[in-house]
């Protein structure tokens, strides 16, 4: 099986090093690593965030281990060349429709949510997000009005299919889960919303055992820190799930916690921490590697079927976090390679 | 002085006079009230959310009074028909562009907020919130791809006209206050934010004494979970707006007692609280009048010069609070008119 190591930007390479480090304890049968560049590095190495090798890598592994892209030297690119263009060119090259972020607090870490530890502790959803379409894909550009102004504008759209595919994705979800779907949009203004809501409603019929309720984004937004609770899956488009699934990882703790898998509709699968490329601290081994290591545990249960090791891994950074293992990012001192050290023991 | 009241729906009434009872009580001379109804009630009485009379009403006023409109009874009705349109089309129609909602945490409510309290203390930020443009006011609809699927679309889009006056709003209101404009964009990904930050930073040549930062979205969610009080005044478009501003008054304790302002660009106004409609409890008597008693105070700061009455009013809530009046979304029992008399004794 092999797996496309793509590092990226910023503390990219240092958390992807611990992730692969634990994996190879692991011993794994069969396992092999190819890397490649993506993001500011590979436009630095190359003149293009996504190379083609680079993607042909990722079309060739059966899954793909990815760090972060963002550098502060590129944004003033003209966009098809900006490292964000490596993410989402490999979501819409390789179909990665359905994103997976699950926000859950480590009992360990109550501390280091900004919600009150009661209402922290009951965090436990799982949010799908669409990666393909949106007003991520449609049409945009600048162009000038009739009265010789400026304007920018990008076209928001979903069709059927499109929704009908996510919707299916999020009821399995629930269905794996408590049993309670959220679907979340902007149906009293967005006519692509309302296209959504209804299909959504019209692909519930096929799972009367899930309990199906809808939330418009704003109010989402608020219930996500009044109540978390409340929510076990969350399925929403992909502008609106970039949004809440940040939210909702915050309201779980540190953003450094939280991995996610972004998979095709064969199972294949992009994993990568859903924080981002911390340029600030990048370099000097402080990064909190525990959101990559929790997103390779994904890769292993998603897209190599390998649950047994994937729930050792993630018992392990349970259990090292049970130890008192504290990145900065936790109020703690540890670096990027003693927290690695620390799940390898815990393992 | 003509105040158009627009109670509208669900607790929309209950609220309203609440206010107007205050009004009252402080005997301001030359104060006229007219009412009109607005959203599902007038769409009830006379087949539109927004009647002729009552757009007319809010044109010769000098200032408006609205309560909240959202009706479940007309959710099946087309778009335009639909409560909601009466908001949007008095926006519009009156060209407010700029939506002020202030999030700050009463002291003696730092236990209403999801927040720990040593972070919910420090929220004090203002959130400018374009309302006349973006993806709300683009040309949407549903039509049918070349496969014959059904796809719904919104046109997100502004221009620099749009962006330059909100801006200087946002320039103007951070000058007010601690000096800092945070601008909230997604420029990693639209167009429409690549506009939106290109011609922030082309206004900010005129205001050399603020500080100005910008966050993508996604981020901005997470940072004012985090550390809210790191905000002084966020300028955004209108559906980040949206979000955000509910999710920052969710962090700073009960959306029943944030008011907000939609201003045009002489400084008439739109006061109205920030909650909705709240069917649930409508008719009971339970609802919080604080939200609108302080859109009415913010209505005679901004559009009516007042700004004696307005402390008045601000202090009288304050006192109220700090008396012990607690209604139900704030743990207690205070009805809606015990909350009114609350304040109007705390005069
Ligand atoms: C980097 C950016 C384009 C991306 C997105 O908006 O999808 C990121 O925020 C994410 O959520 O993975
Ligand atoms: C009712 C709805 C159309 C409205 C909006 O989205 O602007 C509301 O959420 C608000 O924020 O005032």
């Amino acid at each position: 099986m092999l797996i496309a190591l793509l590092p990226g930007d910023g503390i990219g390479p240092e958390v992807i090093a611990e992730a692969v480090r634990l994996l190879d304890t692991l011993g794994i049968d069969g396992l092999a690593f190819e890397e490649a560049p993506v993001g500011g590095a590979a436009y630095k190495a190359s003149g293009h965030p996504l190379p083609d090798s680079t993607l042909d890598l990722a079309k060739r592994a059966d899954a793909i281990l990815f760090g972060a892209v963002g550098d502060p030297d590129c944004d003033a690119l003209e966009r098809h060349l900006r490292p964000e263009q490596a993410i989402l060119g490999l979501r819409k090259e390789l179909a990665l429709f359905a994103n997976l972020r699950p926000a859950n607090l480590f009992p360990d870490l109550a501390d280091a949510s900004a919600l009150r530890p009661e209402i922290a502790r009951d965090i436990d959803v799982m949010i799908v997000r669409e990666l393909n379409g949106d007003v991520y894909f449609g049409e945009k550009g600048m162009r000038t009005t009739e009265d010789g102004l400026r304007e920018g504008y990008d076209i928001m759209s979903y069709n059927e299919a499109e929704v009908a595919r996510i919707a299916r994705t999020g009821f399995e979800t629930a269905r794996a889960r408590r049993g309670k779907l959220c679907s979340v949009d902007k149906a009293n203004v967005l006519e692509t919303s309302q296209l959504w809501r209804d299909v959504v409603i019209e692909i519930s019929a096929d799972y009367p055992d899930i309990e199906l309720s809808h939330l418009y984004v704003d109010n989402a937004a608020m219930q996500l820190v009044r109540a978390p609770g409340q929510f076990d899956t969350i399925v929403t488009g992909n502008l609106f799930g970039d949004i809440l699934s940040d939210l909702a990882s915050m309201c779980a703790g540190s953003i450094g916690m939280l991995p996610s898998a972004s998979l095709d509709a064969q199972g294949k699968g992009l994993y990568e921490p859903i924080h981002g490329s911390a340029p600030d601290i990048a370099g000097q081994g402080k990064a909190n590697p525990l959101a990559t290591i929790l997103s390779a545990a994904m890769m292993l249960r998603y897209s190599l079927q390998l649950p047994e090791p994937a729930d050792r891994i993630e018992a392990a950074v349970s259990n090292a976090l049970a130890g008192g293992l504290r990145t900065g990012d936790l109020g703690g001192t540890a670096s990027t390679r003693e927290a690695g050290d620390a799940v390898i023991a815990a393992l």
